[in-house]
């Protein structure tokens, strides 16, 4: 066998999931078999069978890949000092969720095979765990940012980090919800809406 | 035929509604069958059907019912002077969805089926519309009360008030996903969650 790069391994294993990613958002993760992605791709079974084993390997390998981006940009964020803002921060994690650099290369579609990969979890242990380690370790992540914003005098509050992570953390699973569901999600409205938040006189009213 | 109160019916419609929830959320919508309804409350086929034609009436009318319960505390809060603020407000909606009332009476449960219902209204167009009502609806109700914010001058920034609205939707629905994937969502969570964000020190920071 003629020996081959890791660029091209990568390249190959890369064309793979963005083909799988286009077939699952498009038909749901139930309606698409693996000949459908064998055609979308244009590869042989061999192929593909070399780098995956089958729809479920597929979807974890997509997911796993979207967690360990966003907890990159996690692990950045809190290196910084001081570190950016919860809207300026949650914009840019949404970003790898709703821009063009999306799986796919299709945002509606791919906010939509997220939310039917939540719903298959329900059924599925082995997607519940890669669901539940992807979750850990954004929390741990949005937590290690949280103590940062104290570190650096920006939060005075002592509610626990955990909760403010998980916090931050359901904002953006509820704006890849609405994007599924209703669509036109711009990062815009999220970096407006936890602004607006923050500037409130909550002192006014106490 | 005896005559029946109102009463009597709106209880008999309840109780199809809390029985169809207990199977819906236990099994999955698809999986979940009419006779198994019927088993799960009691009652005969022609008791049932003179309430609901079938599981995706069901399903519509168990929707209906938690969005109208999530508008009316929307706009009993947009009502009130000063209105409460996003984490006051956000925690008794929260309530709805995530506490002992919740139809069928399993939080968690409920939770699973409000996600299986979004999954399934990418494929059903019925379902969809009634989401996409009650969405919009919320959306106009919580747009209202951050109106109300302005007017009792609690917020200053003049972003749209719909981007507002659909950050607080997101994190609603956010929470809603994790009380369905992950569990353990308590609504002190989110409570301090956002009570942090609305403290935090912008200022210190630009």
């Amino acid at each position: 066998m003629a020996r081959v790069s890791q660029e091209h391994l990568d390249a190959r294993r890369r064309q793979i999931l963005d083909g799988a990613a286009r077939c699952f958002a498009r038909d749901g993760f139930h309606a698409t078999s693996m000949q459908d992605i064998l055609g979308e791709i244009g590869l042989s079974a061999g192929a593909v069978y070399r780098y995956f084993s089958g729809k479920e390997e597929l979807i974890s390998a997509i997911a796993e890949q979207t967690f360990s981006g966003v907890r990159a940009a996690f692990e950045e964020a809190a290196r910084t000092t001081p570190p950016p803002t919860p809207d300026v921060l949650l914009g840019r994690v949404l970003r790898t969720f709703l821009d063009e650099e999306v799986p796919g290369g299709d945002r509606q579609a791919f906010a939509r095979l997220i939310v039917q990969v939540w719903t298959e979890t329900l059924r599925n242990e082995r997607l519940a765990a890669v669901l539940h380690d992807g979750y850990n370790g954004m929390r741990r992540a949005w937590a290690d940012v949280v103590d940062a914003y104290r570190d650096n005098g920006i939060l005075d509050s002592d509610v626990p980090a955990d909760h403010v992570a998980r916090t931050m953390i359901a904002t953006a699973m509820g704006f890849i919800a609405q994007q599924a569901l209703i669509g036109d999600v711009r990062v815009e409205v999220l970096e407006d809406g936890l602004g607006a938040l923050m500037s409130m006189q909550v002192s006014k009213i106490s």
